[in-house]
């Protein structure tokens, strides 16, 4: 089985992610060193409380933490600054100071509010990550990306702040739904796509044994996702420069997610979609070839990931993709593909390339 | 006149402060390097705005940037996430981008708001910070200290985020109330009280002339107060040590803030009143002879300022005393005086000496 720890490294802010498939039993241990007082707040959500709150709780009493829970409704919908204060209310009103630690145990959604309320309350507390998708461990986890979504525009309002430990279990997959399996593999093939062949080959050859949940190459997968990742983020902590990289796919993606309203597309999706539109840009463009295209859908589809974009027509797309936080003085940016396995980014789309590719 | 700009040192996020009396008629020409594209978002209050917001926008059209208004209501009532929203919303509605920067024109309330602004929106842009009080000067606008007020406690939420400039301009104080500047008077014999005897000996020596506004006077006391506070600051940029010395008198201030109701007493006039505490409190543990508790209370006094505390009772301030965001595991912590112009943090106060001194 694999047990593996990574460093992110980010000097004085470099943290461990611990990947493997006792993670929850071992938690005490793996994060006996963080805490910086007694007092923890664990915010969770309704469906995963029921499922990992009491192991959680568990390992933490056994470092003598008394752990004040928050659980808030499942859903991005909720990913708003009333939930958001919602944890601020419970940690005022338990008296939590700087030296509380909070702790994300969900997903992307868990992850980014409790980060955000970690990185702005009393202006910063230390958080921990636990998380229980496969997007999230390979993706949410790494890099220190925190928000909330603003009613004009997702992920709009956040902070770059880092967490002092990931662990990532696999044995979580086992209640995840296949829907979201999938939209996690999206993230997953996208860090082939960005820049590393021999892991989109990887994928290609395995991609059955992850859609069966074999926990040896989920395992190995994340590891490798979250060592790419890891690597882009080093390079360039607050997405300035090759970061945007990582956003492959989700320009299209995005305006998906919220075109056809937050909920219905889950992130994994609109992704997997807009990657697809990606390829198809930059085979219009001449960079890639009709068999690059064929390959990028295969490989989707294998992982049961949509390889069709919805029909919003050209203007909402624009209109969407106009609010991207990667557009520079009006200018919409897109991650495009040079070749197979290396992206890179551009503003130089014509509107009629993206008239045809979406239409 | 006094004309001088100081730079406060933090790496790669150091930045100037300029201070004189021809700051807003030089806007163009000392901010002409900040701007990052050709769109910035004024932030500033209804009372501020009549007085100072043409001259602002004039500066910025000469250098061709589109200037986007915020005006909100003026008061602390308002440093909520309410208004914060509201600046957010704007934003989005006008498609700010990461290249757009944020001026906050008005008080601490404004510039503490559209630092947090700036910290969060999209996961941070540019600011600068024109101040138009005497408090805003020389406390709130040094030190990257942003945040609003949460309904359970007064700067709860918060990041710490540089400014890329201050321009302190001594003619604004010509519009400013009395009181208002008094209450920046309080946080200027601060620092004379944390460390700097002879600044606070300067102050004795000038105190009539500042409070008939002389500019030049005035400016030597902003230059003097950022110096000291830049100094601190650089020390110590996220406080965790010596920076907590900048909350001479704000333990019990706060308090007082707080338990009177926010707005009734200002922040400065809290501040005075928990300076005049925090030097009973160290007579009483015998760090400081009564002689030295007169002075203090004189100085506070010639600059018109409250050095009598309400009557809240003990119980009522220990419990406003214990949110404080200086406090670890549960122990409220003073900022007492070893000896005049020399302060120290300490959580060993006897509850009978506080409330011997609280009576
Ligand atoms: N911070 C970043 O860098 C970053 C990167 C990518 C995505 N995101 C954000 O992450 C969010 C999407 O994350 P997500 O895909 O994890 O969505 P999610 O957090 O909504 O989780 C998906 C669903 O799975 C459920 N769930 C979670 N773990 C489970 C488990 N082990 N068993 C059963 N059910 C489980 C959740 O309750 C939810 O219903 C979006 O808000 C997106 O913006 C952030
Ligand atoms: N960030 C920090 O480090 C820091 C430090 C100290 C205080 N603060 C915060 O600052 C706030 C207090 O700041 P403040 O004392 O400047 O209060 P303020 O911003 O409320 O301003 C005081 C009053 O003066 C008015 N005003 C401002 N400039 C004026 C001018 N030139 N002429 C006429 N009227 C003018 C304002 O409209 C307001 O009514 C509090 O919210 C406090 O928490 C922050
Ligand atoms: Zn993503
Ligand atoms: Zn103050």
């Amino acid at each position: 089985m694999i047990e593996c720890t990574l460093t992110v490294e980010l000097a004085e802010r470099s943290y461990p992610i611990h990947i493997g498939t006792n993670g929850l039993d071992q938690l005490a241990n793996l994060l006996k060193d963080v805490f910086k007082s007694k007092q923890a707040v664990v915010v969770t959500n309704e469906t995963v409380a029921p499922l990992y709150l009491d192991a959680v709780k568990q390992q933490l009493h056994q470092l003598s933490i008394q752990v004040i829970e928050v659980v808030l409704p499942d859903g991005e919908q909720y990913k708003t600054g009333q939930y958001l204060d919602q944890i601020y209310s419970v940690m005022l009103v338990n008296k939590c100071d700087r030296k509380t630690t909070l702790v994300a145990l969900g997903g992307g959604v868990i992850g980014d509010m409790t980060g955000y309320a970690a990185a702005t309350y009393m202006r910063g507390v230390s958080f921990v990550q636990i998380p229980t998708t496969l997007l999230s461990q390979v993706d949410s986890s790494v890099g220190g990306k925190t928000g909330i979504n603003h009613p004009l525009g997702k992920n709009m309002i956040g902070a770059f702040y880092q967490p002092k430990a990931v662990v990532a279990d696999m044995n979580v997959f086992d209640t995840l739904p296949d829907r979201e399996l999938s939209a996690g593999l999206a993230e997953v093939i996208k860090y082939g796509l960005i820049d590393d062949i021999a892991f989109l080959e990887w994928l290609e050859a395995n991609i059955d044994a992850l859609m069966s949940r074999d926990k040896e190459k989920l395992g190995e997968a994340v590891a490798w996702s979250c060592r790419n990742k890891a690597r882009i983020v080093a390079e360039d902590e607050t997405e300035s420069g090759v970061r945007a990289l990582l956003n492959l796919g989700h320009t299209f993606g995005h305006a998906i997610e919220a075109g056809m309203g937050y909920g219905v597309w889950l992130h994994g999706e609109g992704v997997a979609a807009g990657m697809v539109l990606a390829a198809k840009t930059s085979a219009a463009l001449g960079y890639i070839s009709e068999a690059d295209v064929a390959r990028v859908i295969s490989i989707l589809a294998k992982a049961n990931l949509p390889v069709e974009h919805p029909k919003l027509g050209l203007e909402r797309y624009l209109e969407l993709m106009s609010v991207d936080k990667k557009n520079e003085a009006g200018k919409i940016r897109f991650i495009l593909m040079k070749s197979l396995g290396q992206s890179f980014i551009t503003a130089d789309v014509p509107v009629a390339v993206l008239e045809q590719v979406l239409s």
